[in-house]
């Protein structure tokens, strides 16, 4: 694979903002269509897609082919959705001439933003990749989309790049409306981040990655937004009656999650909080039991690899932390202690490790639990195992943690992100690089769209979401009253 | 008026916090009653806020008290919109355990970011300062806020303050839910941008302050959201049937709009846009005839007066600029022309001189203003004046606008902006750093609150909008389906 060029990307780019006010005026039916055929032409690559994908990601075959599910899934949902057009937010207020001054009327929807650039994740090859999240939700807005493949697994973004390139044949699509970028350098994703005419960027990774597009895109003589998802460590607090009451299988269901998949998930629990104490210590005899027998499996890539090899090794240099359970074989899947006092002292343990580890702080008491949750960064995530005794008995537990995530998760393991609207995945800072938007949901959708108002606008100069008689009847809040009826002259 | 010391801001910060913890708690209800609560004390201000304000700004006595009435209307309007709680855009999806693997519940609703900075503006010492948009929008998502007050109007904005402080008292708000900040020097804006327990800035004002806010919260550690509304030069394009039928009656609108208290509106109309013709002679001619019998009054304050002169001198001092119209006396209303080609070379015309002043831009065909629009920078609005027929001859135009622009108008002038929801208020950068929201109308709310999913939560431990017997008889949307019907077990 070779870098695109600055020549290459430049083409690209004006064909997309030749394509992109075609497509904004296309119907949400046929933007729905669109995603609809792509999710076909997905299907189309049968086997092809899992081989290649297996063969570059070292992934199992039954993980991708769930992964290529749920691609379709997000396809054919987010187009049900941006059909729906509730992610328009359309409110309008008609006229009164009578009133002093006379009240115009005035109707608010949303318009796309323009060209999105998708930088595909290295862990989701297909779902957070070339035809993932991103792109469905930018195709549902408007958009037109450049996908900057993964160099971990550009012929699998390839073959998706061609199922969409298809699509886009079949759907008579203007040319321009998607486009596939080669980029292994940093110089290409920064020369896309500052692009004048890219309008806005979508990113699954690294905080280091998510962070410097972050910042380039800020320091634009017209700044974009950067919706970057750039992981976390996902706390898990065991409080005491649970724990007593489960600690053998809250021990399995941590075991599980923390090495599912080799840990490669950003949803991955890499913190365990509890106050010391006997089920305590059941629960850690019996993770260490659950950890030594799973046998490690290849990571994603080298890259990954030596980089998980690189932060675990880091994480278990810190003073005051012991190794207490680690696979056979290559060592690779472990947990680790450490008591409240060492990890508040020491922020390297903070770091998210993306890999199958998770470090189990020891409290000696509930107001140190307490204090771990509120010096913690933004979480994708944050889970309680507790009993709804345990929650009463920690009120200030509770408030101090949904100040720090966007999921907050109640007796369940967080990897698993269920993909519905009401789904949110993001969360403060540095969790995403904005915590009012998600990466997986149909709300998505609004992280590519700006709203404008039309005021004194002839019914017919409207666009159809907007017109008196709600052509695609959809839900408007009219004079403050949310309603599909249509507006009578 | 001396500076806020950096040590009161740190105690009034420490305060807000403890005060967030507590309001975010509150109800929308409770939080409703506060804002109405407010604008009773607002009323009950009396002749003393008219009185005040009128000789630190120079506004006359009427505008202040429509203004006024403006700002209730807002806090009374938002209180209501808190209530209905569709901002927080619920969503619920119940489980199924039944699914393989099963399906978690999952309940998405929105909370508050935090303590929110306000920086009141110049030119609405009431509906965008203290007391006005942003912190009632911010008072309805669930923050605290600090008002850094405007120092052209210390004394409005302290009256303003006492009310709030006084609702505060009167509905049992926690101590510290309002502070009210004292601050002329760049330095108090920029401790304010960089506090680590500030979560949120509202901003209204000049592009060099909103971009130097949006640039320092940027760069912090953990960066956070800046709604920075900047103004702009609401562009009003004259098409040749509207301009033949209606030359004089524009002309009248046109110079009523531009000389509106002082040109002292970010809606101000700064310029016009016409193909030379016989119609836009006579325009010019009438438009000439209207400003020059107009008397100029007083601007806002000296600071700004002598900004406008100076902006003034600089765009009137361009090569090419013809002076066409001025008023008697200070000869501060001022109505000058530019050719097209003068006006896509020359950067400098296509920047906002805030006061009575607009440029008219005359093209020698169609295609000529069609590259004017498309040259142009974000806007907060712009206009068309135009018939049908002249809107269907001109698609590629209205194309480029709605680019462009937060609010398209057709047939009306820029100023005047109407508080409702289906009003936009913002608009592509530099008019606002975040045209996905608005500073006028109750979706403000947005700004100050954040998605979080709920995931396997008890009903009795959820907030109250997203317990199973809808509580607060708000819209949700259940299982993709928006009801406001109850969720039974």
């Amino acid at each position: 694979m070779v870098d695109s060029t600055t020549q290459e990307i430049d083409e690209i780019l004006d064909k997309a903002v030749d394509a992109f006010h075609q497509y904004k005026t296309y119907s949400l039916k046929q933007r729905a269509d669109f995603m609809r055929t792509i999710a076909l032409e997905i299907t189309a690559l049968g086997d092809e897609l899992i081989n290649t994908a297996a063969s570059e990601t070292n992934l199992p075959a039954p993980r991708l082919i769930g992964e290529r599910a749920r691609t379709i899934f997000q396809l054919n949902s987010y187009a049900e959705a941006t059909e729906a057009g509730n992610w328009m937010n359309v409110s309008i207020d008609t006229a009164d001439p009578a009133r002093t001054p006379p009240k115009p009327d005035t109707r608010k929807t949303c318009v796309p933003l323009g060209p999105v650039v998708v930088f595909g994740a290295s862990n989701f090859p297909f779902a957070y990749s070339t035809a993932g999240g991103d792109t469905a939700c930018a195709f549902g807005a408007g958009c037109p989309v450049i996908a900057k493949a993964h160099p971990a697994h550009f012929k699998t973004s390839s073959l998706m790049a061609e199922a969409i390139f298809k699509a886009a044949r079949k759907c008579n699509m203007p040319n321009g409306v998607f486009a596939h970028v080669r980029g292994a350098s940093f110089e290409v994703g920064s020369y896309l981040a500052g692009h004048p005419q890219v309008k806005a960027i979508g990113f699954t990774g690294s905080f280091s990655g998510g962070k410097a597009l972050f910042d380039l895109a800020n320091r634009r003589s017209v700044p974009i937004p950067v919706f970057a998802e750039m992981g976390s460590i996902n706390p898990v607090f065991l409080l005491p009656e649970k724990l007593m009451n489960e600690a053998d299988s809250l021990a399995k269901q941590l075991a599980s999650s923390v090495t599912l998949g080799m840990g490669q998930f950003c949803t991955n629990p890499g913190l365990i909080i509890a106050v010391d104490s006997e089920p305590l210590d059941r629960f850690l005899y019996q993770l260490k039991k659950e950890i030594e027998v799973l046998a490690p499996s290849k990571m994603l890539h080298e890259g990954i690899e030596s980089n998980y090899e690189q932060k675990l090794a880091q994480a278990l240099n810190q003073k005051g932390v012991q190794i207490i359970a680690s696979s056979a074989g290559l060592s690779k899947l472990m947990i680790a202690t450490a008591t409240a006092q060492t990890f508040l002292k020491n922020p390297i343990l903070h770091q998210e490790v993306f890999g199958p580890y998770a470090l189990v702080i020891q409290c000696t008491n509930k107001e140190e639990m307490l204090s771990i949750a509120k010096a913690l960064e933004g979480q994708l995530t944050t889970t309680l195992m507790a009993t709804v005794a345990d929650i009463k008995t920690h009120g200030e537990l509770l408030n101090a943690i949904q100040e720090i995530c966007g999921r907050l998760i109640f007796n369940n393991v967080p990897t698993g992100v269920e993909v519905s609207l009401s789904m949110h995945h993001g969360g403060p800072f540095p969790a995403s690089t904005d915590s009012r938007f998600g990466a997986v949901g149909a709300d998505g959708i609004k992280r590519f769209a700006r709203p404008i108002c039309y005021q004194n606008c002839e019914d017919e100069l409207l666009p159809d979401e907007l017109k008196n008689h709600n052509p695609l009847q959809i839900f408007r809040t009219v004079n403050n009253v949310l309603t599909k009826d249509v507006i009578l002259n």
